[in-house]
């Protein structure tokens, strides 16, 4: 049998992160690799009321096929939590999705003809360079420091690469440096994209974790031409486990995303969609995403300190002030990946660097995740690590 | 503003379909428009019952990421309900989507370059060619009788189109026309793939929804070369607003879908994943399905008999033994969209068929739903759209 296939699937292969997580479900590794949520903190108790409601209300429109769009009164909730980064709009200028994830596919979907350009951040997202490469863009990728993109060699970019078609980013806590642009950058980008007359995707799912300061107006607070796609998820402030995801855009390109959800899934779960509404009703989602922040405030700080303390000084890495990630610089000699491979060895994992660069190289860099181990298995890991990398760095 | 689209989005409009149910929202329309189960049937309370064990079981796993194969159980489960039609294979073969709808899209993903050939049947699923349309193919149709597709056409067709990619059928109670294969077509179906290397879509959603008789063989159960894709669906047999479908298929053909599957949206709903796992544990939805035959089987038959009464003889229509829908056709010179303005003028609804027809024409057809109402509301429509029928071809 030589069925073809179309050529675009010749660009995807596995997730390093998903394969990756699968070498760490043993119970004595000690795993900073995945980007999942602490489930103790999920409101396993909440879901089972909203659950038993949502279904003696109206358990039969719950079951029932519903509007491509989503469930009215959640996005309606959902256009009033972003208004503290500066985003006013209404209802019907929000799709729901399967997870942010499914925004960032139907982002490539609308935008990307094979060979089209993608710019990005220097390192990006791992889950959006795989979802944007069933589309087979090139992309380019635009050196980022911690204010974010670097403006100058953007425009640069912008200014002498054919055929762009969209700029992907992640503002706030980025995956999987950890790190936020500056308000200058993000007026810049908006700008660039004007004269450029280019979409922009703001990604936003660890923007609501801040643990220090006050939450940085969005990218799309800054759009005056309608041309900034804002993407929202409750996977970090609630359960990723219910995909419940958003896109936020203004009429001409939201409609776009409404027409590829009908063709790719009709629809969103209904049930789940009125029992986050009903959580949102009956609960304060602000009050538990400060119970989130607090635990991972303090694992950041334990691993940061611990960091600090055990990691060579020739490694350097980033400090989050929110999100899920810190990012590792090693010297450039060391290739993470030999490193993953050691680290196993002692039951400590975390993802290898390279695939979050779509071009290669940067093969001596790793990201590390704090908000799924205890405290003492972040101390105790941090110290292995620590211990292996000084050892690698005398070899 | 002038951003730029990729090109696939101009094959994209609004489904008819979605655009037409917002008409029939109203609550004096009769509707025999959309696809809809009868919500009266959902299991609500048994509902209750799953959605609470499943948080009180293990509700950090429900909420959390879990594989994108989706959830070991469940498919395990999915394989066993599949021997009926002769399929007999491993939970590995399976991967949880989003309704079949999300399988449909895949395979599109999966298997279309723009420009390649889709050879259906005439006519077709409205949801496949939309979610096809995405891939930018041309189609071919062959045409169907109450046996199936034409197997001397589709072999000419084969033998003389370029690029043929994949063959989609719905071999039973079709979507729209309500027809069902013979087994000699669909064994016939497998041996011109065989001869001309080619993978089969089969899509099943109305399978188990069988009035009459015994269940056809799968056209899966024929392949013996692992070209042929099983797409299945808890839908119509459970509830459409949980959005849990599933593709069956050889080992390289479900890693290029659950590859795909990562890259759209990573995974399905784990928490529902897991109460449908539940229901199958504690209930017996083979008992649910035939209280669900059972109410179908009485309103196609009134429906049906309503029609035998009240259409003029000119109209024709297929008898589904199964399934959701009947299709008619008008003598040539009536245009079923004209029909269906002035039948909302009475409040009923029904689908146009000419959307149906990927390459057009055909607006002589349209397509009757009878799961969705009472029987009293069947007769009622089915006579006032007889006496218009009565009326339009007499002018």
């Amino acid at each position: 049998m030589a069925i073809k296939f179309a050529e675009r699937m010749d660009n995807l292969k596995a997730s390093e992160i998903r394969e990756l997580l699968k070498l760490t479900e043993r119970p004595e590794v000690i795993s900073f690799a995945g980007g999942l949520p602490a489930p103790e903190l999920f409101p396993v108790e909440e879901m089972k009321r909203v659950a038993v409601e949502v279904l003696e209300e109206g358990g039969q429109q719950a079951l029932q096929y519903s509007a491509t769009e989503g469930y009215a009164p959640l996005r309606e909730k959902i256009v009033k939590r972003m208004s503290p980064i500066g985003i006013s709009g209404k209802a019907e200028n929000v799709l729901i999705t399967n997870g942010s994830q499914q925004g960032l596919d139907f982002s490539g979907k609308i935008f990307i003809n094979p060979g089209d350009v993608v710019v990005c951040e220097s390192p990006s997202y791992l889950g959006a360079i795989n979802a944007f490469k069933a589309y087979s863009p090139k992309f380019v990728e635009v050196t980022t420091d911690d204010s974010g993109m670097d403006m100058t060699e953007l425009e640069k970019v912008l200014a002498t690469t054919e055929n762009v078609k969209m700029i992907y980013v992640i503002p706030d806590f980025q995956n999987p440096s950890g790190r936020t642009w500056s308000i200058d950058r993000r007026k810049k980008l908006v700008e660039l994209a004007n004269r450029f007359d280019l979409p922009i995707i703001e990604d936003n799912p660890y923007g609501e974790l801040i643990f220090e300061g006050e939450r940085m107006p969005s990218i799309k607070s800054f759009d005056t031409e309608g041309r900034v796609v804002f993407l929202g998820t409750f996977s970090k402030t609630f359960c990723p486990g219910l995909r419940v995801g958003w896109v936020y855009a203004d009429e001409e390109l939201i409609q776009k995303y409404i027409l590829v959800k009908q063709g790719a899934d009709l629809q969103s779960n209904s049930m789940v969609q009125r029992e986050l509404n009903k959580f949102l009703e009956l609960y304060d989602l602000d009050a538990h995403v400060e119970k989130i922040k607090d635990v991972y405030r303090r694992r950041r700080d334990i691993m940061l300190n611990t960091m600090k303390e055990y990691f060579p000084s020739e490694v350097k890495y980033t400090y989050p002030t929110g999100g899920l990630f810190t990012w590792v610089e090693l010297p450039d000699h060391l290739n993470a990946r030999e490193v993953f491979v050691k680290a196993i060895e002692v039951n400590v994992a975390f993802v290898p660097g390279g695939s979050f660069y779509p071009n290669g190289g940067n093969e001596n860099t790793f990201r590390l995740n704090y908000s799924n181990m205890t405290e003492e298995r972040i101390k105790e890991g941090i110290i292995r690590l620590g211990k292996l990398l000084t050892e690698m760095i005398k070899e």
